[in-house]
């Protein structure tokens, strides 16, 4: 079993309303310092031996996770589970 | 101006229903080889210089981003953004 974190972020340029509303929100919560927040999606799986990982990860990326579109995406194998 | 990610993940244990409902969806469209997701949020924050980074940034989760009953957190202070 392999681990894979996956991050999804919306690509440069692109507006970020809920990253937006964060900033705001701790602006006005005392936290002036913060001048930009952009906020991602991050994803574990665990993935069975014996596949392309990669193949495999950077296919559901693409086709389902993320929005090829608005968002880039980014993943790296990070460990072996072991069963 | 200092970057900073932050991943904020369900502690273990805590039910994902999110991360479920990812895993149901890629195996009934054919990825059988995901045996697990887990969703958590990623963020970027841009930090002013002048502050305490580590100190203002461990309290915004603490308080505000993350839950730490049912989430933890994690930061890196990533670059120093030249303006």
């Amino acid at each position: 079993m392999k681990k894979v974190n996956i991050h999804i972020t919306l690509k440069e340029g692109v507006l970020d309303p809920q990253g937006k509303a964060v900033q705001d929100s701790l602006n006005t919560l005392g936290y002036q310092e913060v001048k930009g927040v952009r906020v991602g999606k991050f994803m574990e799986l665990e993935v069975e031996d014996g596949v392309d990982v990669d193949k495999q990860v950077s296919e559901i990326c693409e086709k389902l996770l993320a929005n090829p579109v608005i968002e880039d995406y980014e993943y790296k194998v990070v460990e072996e589970v072991i069963q």
